[in-house]
């Protein structure tokens, strides 16, 4: 069965947004099984959007189509595809139900009159109930052939796709894709597709595909197959050849788990709790741990120790160390982690301290060089990594990092503990 | 004059890669003045990739074409290229030395033979010497239209389009365009949209366009003019209706300008430092302030303060206050940011305390309810909020009006000075 995205939207034909959404919605295409050989950009115009629209179901089955479903009058795609798909538009009473309630949820009463036109919707369509935004996303058949529209913004489109049109594609097919996903960090993405290459070489059913994204490489293991037993004993030995391979460095092999709920979850099992103290990424990594449902059993506080003052007062770093070896060393990493475990009163405590750049790198500290520490009761692990990239990437890398040592180290404590017991 | 861009590359397609060139020839583009109306994505397929160049040198002028022009026998870019604009390929001995000084330069004497595929030029064409690869970008022009060809690593295509394609589309046109960016936060995307809705009507040169992030609109206004003099000029009324309707609500006029950049700048003109306090949103405040270089001077130090307890210990919030308003109220979110900005010896304390999600949402606090609270020496502003969405958006949401209310309170206190100055 064959797919084809169009994205509408002038902010992608002006470049002034990357279309992640194309990327997300071919991969998880893909990864259903459908074939996608091509993608267009269209700006809110309507002859060339119908134009788009006949082109793409004159050689596709299904056509994905993304954006201009607001309400303002350059929102043009849902009126479009009506006419294409020949059907009328109707007031929706539902959806209309359901944007009051949203703007009463969130507390504005005066709704421009511009936003009933998001409740009005092809007849016949299948009406996706949209909980983050108000615009639904609408499924249009006809002649064995559909059209699917969803809302732009990422935060709408994704968790629509996964919830509604996953289920609505998955059902058209006899087989299933059914994959995995083994999520690595400290390893760069040349050198893991290097220590698989062989794997990743002549591969049919299941097929792996690897996925880059700051700080961590992710491999999709897929297998196409009618049952989901089926699909697992496929995938077994690869997936076993790759934990092999690539031993704890794989912190999960769950498409939803996220290296921050890997943390938490490690907190959880040994009943400890965590205290962060950040110099250059200023509150993101434990913003990235709060981001976690939950997460106040774990992380009770944390302290950014921006200056030196902030370092000695809030967390009791020495002003000798941070004189004889500087802010940033792995020395003050070690008294910060361990300082600032101590003020909170916490089981383990990270820190980080770098230089993000632009400025303030030198020829022994450059732009770049990230040190951290990680104290677990005490028994403490330092760290120093130089990354390369700009001020953003330095600190987003410095927080995978930073994550990934805390999950090293919770391994082994855990480890510790169990054949500890068993002593 | 009209551009296509057409993508090649089945990474693309897959969703494996995001198509950030795509977007960074976009926004050349349309900075040169030229009108993008299509983009194509197509694999490396000769039938489909025919088709594509065909249909895209059938509606514009210039057609931009990335990708697939390695060594390998996947590469087939140049070769379709050639037959669509009926070229005969021949070797040209010029980019031949360049492979083999390349080559020599990295210190790769085993040159592998499918490389000189690399050499071969359709006949005619304006080879753009290629200095961080070995594939030449290639410049084909046949009655009037020009099919312009680049190697698809960014690390290739980025300095071959500034150093060599650039001046190339300079000067086939006269006008060239011009644009400034209005940034909008507190007004929703329909409402800042109906605001202005007689402005986006029948609007020519110069045009103004809306853009929608989390917690922000942005309004392009671009002119096309010979000179940035006679921009400036045409785009002046405009921008001086906008200022007019949307007053201090505009956070700024400037392209690259962020808002935490607003945040500083304005705190570094009145020498004022500042402190986070933050509950639900966990650091990401602080995150965001310091992604601005230079923060140091005005950020020495935050709070995490995600229990009660650290509430209580490390900013003096009241445990009778906590027990009879809550931990979200702004009574809490008050006493958080005065005394987390005593604590701090700050200037400016802000404080976010709110309700996330998924649970702990009640009928009184839902899920999404947000307080926060900003003092300058004392002087405070509470404010609550109801965001929409999950946990992520409803913390990104917060910290985007966050950041927003410190810079309201500072520019009242900033205008307080400077009559207070001249009282």
């Amino acid at each position: 069965m064959t797919v084809e995205l169009i994205s509408v939207g002038t902010e992608i034909l002006m470049g002034n947004i990357v279309n992640t959404n194309a990327a997300f919605l071919s991969a998880q295409c893909v990864a259903l099984g459908l074939s996608c050989y091509h993608q267009s950009v269209v700006g809110d115009n309507e002859g060339r959007m119908e134009e788009a629209m006949q082109t793409a179901l004159s050689r596709s089955e299904l056509v994905l189509i993304s954006g201009g479903l607001g309400p303002t009058r350059d929102d043009l795609t849902k009126e479009v595809a009506a006419k294409v798909m020949e059907k009328k538009l109707v007031m929706d009473m539902r959806t209309r139900d359901r944007i009051q309630a949203y703007f009463d949820r969130i507390k504005r009463p005066d709704i421009t009159e511009n936003n009933w036109k998001q409740a009005v919707v092809p007849e016949g369509a299948i009406v996706l109930d949209n909980d983050n935004g108000t615009a639904p996303g609408l499924i249009l058949e006809k002649e064995g052939k559909a059209m699917i529209l969803l809302p732009g913004p990422p935060g709408e489109l994704l968790p629509l796709f996964q919830k509604k049109v996953r289920p609505y594609l998955e059902q058209l097919q006899e087989e299933k894709m059914y994959s995995c996903m083994v999520k690595i960090c400290s390893v760069g993405e040349s050198r893991a597709e290097t220590m698989v290459a062989d794997l990743l070489e002549g591969q049919t059913n299941p097929t792996i595909a690897p996925y880059a994204k700051t700080g961590e490489v992710h491999f999709r293991i897929t297998a196409r197959e009618k049952t989901q037993e089926a699909a697992e004993l496929l995938m077994e030995p690869v997936l076993k050849e790759m934990k092999r391979r690539f031993g704890s460095r794989i912190y999960t092999v769950r498409e939803e788990e996220t290296l921050e709920e890997v943390v938490v979850r490690l907190l959880e099992q040994g009943r400890l709790t965590i205290t962060t103290v950040e110099s250059c990424t200023g509150g993101l990594l434990s913003g990235q741990l709060v981001n976690v449902p939950g997460a106040s059993k774990v992380l009770e506080r944390g302290f950014v120790t921006y200056s030196n003052e902030a370092k000695i007062q809030m967390v009791g770093v020495s002003p000798v160390t941070l004189e004889e070896m500087g802010a940033v060393s792995q020395e003050t990493a070690e008294e910060m982690a361990e300082g600032g475990r101590k003020a909170a009163g916490a089981d383990v405590g990270i820190s980080i301290t770098g230089v993000a750049g632009p400025g303030g790198g030198t020829e022994e500290k450059p732009v770049g060089m990230v040190c951290m520490a990680c104290s677990i009761r005490g028994e403490i692990r330092r760290e120093t990594f130089y990354f390369s990239g700009d001020r953003e990437k330095i600190r987003k890398s410095s927080v995978v990092q930073g994550l990934n040592l805390i999950r090293e180290e919770l391994l082994k404590y855990l480890e510790g503990q169990i054949s500890g017991e068993s002593a």
